[in-house]
């Protein structure tokens, strides 16, 4: 195809150009964590916006939202073709321990094909993977397949607190036809792969009260009061078996099984158990049985205490039966579980459970259900060409343990199918010291993208 | 009989006197957990010494030992009768909060028969009662009928850290026939009581260690690898089941069933179970099935747990597995419970339950066996006859839930009968502020003593 011969031709001589604009846009230290970083977050908002205009974009601002700005910017020169909206961030994580970095974490350096600096591939890296293919279609063709938006978040890295608040006051600005997000890895660089599940997550703390007196003795009462520790670690040890299946009951009602396709599909990924228990320093991988690890990862829920607290921490002993006790729960769900309904399910169990002489209060957040995107969607399948072409091989499709933010917001919010296409690789040590881009994966990503808008065009 | 008589009499005739000895003491603000207060300390020390000296003892001097000196105090003036050694303290607990205090912690005031100060009960009134008795003896009779020594720690309310080492060095300056300690409270006003049972203590540290690569993310992670708070939770729950039953395999072995004496003496006693709670500020008392709340704290092992923690305690939410998990626990033994056998067992126990996905580490301490002295001690029965004597009503045998350290290293070190013989009441506030010594208690408290050492003499 020449149009298609035309943009690699593109993406393949201005290399050094998507380089340099990534360089300059990394050199900014949008560290949303970190208040001294404030200006910095905005300056960075600011260039992009520019960079946008100056790439040939009809609009590019940046708006404010109960946080951090947002940047959007809009192409709307294909009237009555699909509009995709295409998601990204801008802002970093810190980069403590510093002293752990090779070169300094905002003076982006090239070592072995590989681009160091914060930032790199999370995410400013996928994002100027877009600028360029956007590019690529402009000035090859002065014109795009279709209409574009992008919407660019500065608060990812501390969990999006504002997003879904942004997104609904902005319904008719972000309306489109489907969502592109890059901002996820591939399964391995021999093993290109798109995302088509991630999991839904709620939350829940505990509170376990004691003696509302105080702590008490644990000689002079022990055995004749309950022990708010002892009844918090029954109330978690009947949450899950030791087996990691989840024991609440109902809990699983709703979960879709996994299908002989998904089986088949992980079956067939390269997963070394026992390197992966080594790598991460564990006797052995641990979790429900007749799942492998990558179907439990991807396709099974989970429950995890992140925290638990209670009595004295201290160096040596201090022999009392605590006043209080709590912990922190999370739960990963997957289709087609409710989150509303778990939550509740959960907490109720939890009070029903709780023993007799002590009082609990729970606490429970709704974060999001799981999304997963057909692979029979036309969108995903034009996704899957799109990123055969430019790298050579047909992606897998995989899922994701963990949960997007903005992806549950998109769905919640804007109802719309989603492909998750990013080019990352797992060991990108993103949120780490020494953060990477590969080059030969970021210019792979810019040809992705490029292709992409064609293959949409095509399909939608 | 005449002489119990003239000890009545110069008992009642120097109340005001012996108020006096112990407000001047209670002046001296000996906190020996406060290294400010060190100087103080070692005063309270120096002025007990010059007292003991003052009221006719033959010898009176502060010794050192690792930590805060130690007052030892001897007449030895009756060659062939038995030696007797007392036990108490003379330091005191912190104050705060001092706000609370109806009058300064350290001036003493009496009001409405209660004299109120840091250290009135616990332990100084207590030790005064004993000077007292001695100078009633001496100043009646010229003599006493046996052997007196005194040995008065200064560590008490830090946990007699240095106290065995102390006992150790000094066996032969502390050889003696009997051990009298006064530094437990009876059952209540109207029924006053003999400690005839104190539980025993041992404590374990689990340290839980999932991946040593660090927190990993519960999203990602969740459900392939185990989780160290999670897995910790099961172990403790096997360890003691929700009715208060500790599960350890051969935890039981040992235990001296209660006998129907002490069935009985309990059930005499009057104990308002939902008063308690009410008091405590719990939904109900809980405990082991069977036994009744006073069976339980003093006849029934039992395990707590002291401290718990692992992952995020902060606000909000941390999707972490965590690194690692860990909790302090502190398990009472009753007769005839052996501390390393249990220490052990449990240890192993925790190690044969222990998840295979996570690792785990024990550190075990063990402090002290369970005491019982024989109600039918020649001692234990002069002890009854003489608080009979002061009270007007014969004692019922109790048992504490707690565990005395002097009172193991007595045991462990030298070996022989002890008496625990204290008046203070349960309300008294000790390690609370408005700390208080009933003054009825205080003066019956010098006459038990008095009768004590006639009904001993005439005894063993």
């Amino acid at each position: 195809m020449l149009q298609t011969d035309d943009l690699t031709r593109y993406c393949d001589d201005h290399r050094q150009e998507a380089l340099e604009e990534l360089e300059d846009w990394l050199r900014i230290p949008s560290i949303s964590a970190d208040g001294a970083h404030r200006a910095d977050v905005r300056r960075a908002a600011e260039h992009a916006a520019t960079r946008m205009r100056a790439l040939g974009m009809q609009r590019a601002e940046v708006l404010e939202s109960k946080g951090h700005p947002v940047i959007y910017g809009e192409w709307l020169g294909a009237p009555g073709k699909p509009t995709v909206l295409v998601y990204g961030h801008y802002d970093v994580q810190p980069v403590d321990p510093l002293e752990l970095w090779a070169s300094p974490p905002f003076e982006p350096q090239v070592r072995d094909g590989h681009l160091f600096a914060r930032g790199a591939v999370d995410d400013k890296g996928q994002v100027v993977m877009h600028w360029e293919a956007f590019a690529a279609h402009l000035r090859t063709r002065k014109t795009l397949p279709l209409n574009l938006k992008y919407i660019i978040e500065g608060e990812e890295e501390i969990g999006s607190p504002n997003f879904d608040d942004f997104v609904a006051h902005h319904r008719d600005l972000l309306a489109c036809d489907v969502v592109v997000v890059s901002d996820t890895p591939i399964f391995s660089e021999d093993v290109p792969s798109l995302t088509i599940a991630v999991r839904g997550l709620v939350n829940w703390e505990i509170h376990v009260d004691g003696p509302t007196l105080g702590d008490q003795h644990s000689g002079l009462f022990g055995g004749a009061i309950d022990n708010p520790i002892n009844a918090l670690t029954h109330i978690v040890a009947k949450l899950k078996d030791e087996h990691g299946r989840i024991t609440v009951p109902g809990f699983y009602d709703d979960v879709r099984e996994l299908g002989p396709q998904e089986r088949a599909e992980i079956a067939a990924l390269p997963f070394d158990e026992a390197a992966e228990a080594k790598r991460l320093g564990v006797p052995q991988l641990h979790g429900e049985r007749g799942f492998n690890p990558l179907e439990r990862m991807w396709w099974r829920p989970t429950l995890d205490c992140n925290g638990i607290w209670g009595g004295y921490q201290g160096e040596g002993s201090k022999t009392i039966i605590p006043a209080k006790a709590g912990c922190k729960i999370t739960a990963r769900l997957v289709p087609d579980q409710d989150p509303a309904r778990i939550t509740k399910l959960v907490a109720d169990y939890i009070r029903a459970i709780t023993p007799p002489g002590v009082r609990v209060h729970v606490e429970s957040h709704e974060a999001g259900r799981a999304i997963v995107t057909s692979r029979e969607h036309p969108a995903t399948k034009a996704a899957a060409r799109a990123m055969e072409r430019a790298f050579g091989k047909p992606p897998v499709m995989i899922g994701m343990g963990g949960s997007i933010g903005p992806v549950a917001t998109f769905d919640r919010t804007l109802r719309l199918p989603q492909v998750l296409i990013g080019v990352g690789l797992p060991d990108d040590q993103t949120h780490a010291p020494n953060e990477k881009f590969t080059l030969s994966q970021f210019y792979g990503g810019i040809k992705t993208m490029a292709y992409l808008w064609d293959e949409l065009a095509a399909t939608l």
